[in-house]
């Protein structure tokens, strides 16, 4: 039996994408199992109950798995980067065999980290030849923006909107007395909260902050619709200031992958700064761990994504 | 027997200071009375706690006492406004004795409000002829950055630095596994994260907030420094901030109004912005409300701040 059980393991959550010999997935499975919050049996009993019934076939993870608090440590590789430094650097384990890590990326410039996002940016490059040359946004708690040239990563760095919303969201004066149900999602809050970050200039949204608590007062913002309107002013911020800072700017469409909710909130705020976009990308981390897997050696070389059937 | 009972009634703590009739502070008392935190009584048992024993003299109040959430809502006066301005708004309340309270400032611009500082500026400039044209800086969970034309406040920025220090030092991953009596002041990790505000350009220092956690997994940053490389960072980010803001700029010196030990973390980070600053100021309350109260009437106005002795 061909194949390949591919594994996107991260803080939070654990994801196991079965895929035959073609590197088509076959069956995902998805547990809250985070390199945090393990289940009886450590990340071994993780990956055999995830697994189970499987077929026994190669396994590649990435992801926090392979960072200082994840199975094994796996040094990250400075950039510049692409599919082939990812290969190379294939973490294969003490006994060669039970499950392949990924190593993150390191930018000295920063320096920044990531482990996982460049799996799912080899994936979109090898499945869309116009993100050879791109600017590549992959939002959430730490969202990366990453530019790609000649289909190398050469550069990136980490905005912390997803972190730095839940903790106004949940701690700060700015959203006290807001109901933790505050309603459905209010557009126009979101859009005035990007428009004035897109309009701070080069002082940035975080000198505007406090506008959210003073509009409140003046009767200009109900408190039901800070959450939004904090949301829009810290994505807002990720378009100013990646737009401001010379080694991210520039490449034109941006991709987004990521969760198709927090997605379409980014494309909303690309509206607002003119930015054109790519179609949307749910998910590369399957066609990126396929990818490296295939460079690496740990299924046929022979075997093509667009093929539907593997030999058997 | 004249003389005037200030009152600097804040979120957190209420400090009330006796003077004499020629505003020389004779007692100060504090207690943790905050808005939020009002002992049996409330507001007005509070006050007569605090006061007990002192002579039946006027008695003024500015702070968080006079919003929303506070004894009596004053509305805030736009800028831009002066101590004629601020004398004129006070509420007498409605038994026209009990306690006046200082009106806050709104700026349109932003839109951005303050409870309390306005005071403290009043009682510097009074107090200082060389900040009637200045930039004034008071450091604290919401900074604000206020600028002095001709005696007026006409602008002014908070920055939320120290609530997001908070926030960052408590919930973030930045901080995870970081003690927290995290060890003396660590003086070079501050001026590390000031200069990397510093040199973050029209990005900003949210772009570089992430780099705390990749210099930690460098090694180049130890866990237990962390702390105050985000302190420099953000404090650091108030003056990039603030030079790129065209209302704040550009009027030197720094007057610096507050708490000695985060004053002197200010002063380090001027240093890296080779601003110049003025003395520091510890406190301008009281000459602040006394400048109010006379200015209002609420004490005899023939009565000065360098006499030693009032009328009995």
């Amino acid at each position: 039996m061909s194949g390949l059980i591919g594994l996107d393991w991260g803080t939070s959550s654990l994801r196991a994408m079965l895929m035959d010999g073609g590197g088509n997935v076959l069956e995902v499975r998805s547990r809250p199992w985070g390199v945090r919050q393990l289940p009886d049996g450590g990340f071994a009993g993780a990956l055999q109950t995830i697994t189970a019934s499987w077929p026994d076939v190669p396994r590649i993870a990435s992801g926090m798995v392979g960072s200082r608090n994840g199975w094994r440590e796996v040094p990250y590789v400075d950039l510049p980067a692409g599919q082939g430094d990812l290969a190379q650097a294939l973490d294969r384990g003490a006994d060669g065999n039970s499950l392949a890590i990924v190593s993150g990326l390191r930018n000295p410039r920063g320096p920044d980290v990531m482990r996982g996002e460049e799996t799912q940016i080899i994936g979109l490059i090898a499945e869309h030849r116009d993100a050879h040359n791109a600017t590549v946004v992959l939002p959430g708690t730490h969202s990366k923006w990453v530019t790609v040239r000649d289909g190398l990563i050469v550069d990136f760095r980490t905005m912390m909107t997803g972190e730095l919303y839940g903790l106004l969201r949940q701690h700060s004066i700015l959203c006290a007395g807001v109901a933790n149900d505050a309603g459905p999602f209010d557009s126009q809050a979101f859009i005035d909260g990007v428009r004035s970050a897109r309009d701070s200039g080069a002082a940035g949204a975080f000198s505007r902050l406090f506008a959210a608590r003073a509009l409140m007062l003046d009767g200009a913002l109900s408190a039901n619709a800070v959450p939004d309107y904090l949301s829009g002013l810290l994505i807002g911020e990720e378009f100013r200031a990646m737009r401001a800072d010379a080694g991210t700017a520039g490449h034109a469409p941006l991709w987004l992958i990521g969760d198709a909710a927090l997605c379409a909130r980014y494309r909303l705020a690309a509206g607002e700064f003119e930015a054109s976009l790519a179609p949307p990308v749910d998910d590369s981390a399957a066609a990126g761990l396929w990818c490296l897997a295939k460079a690496g050696g740990l299924v046929a070389r022979s075997n093509s994504m667009t093929s539907t059937r593997a030999n058997p």
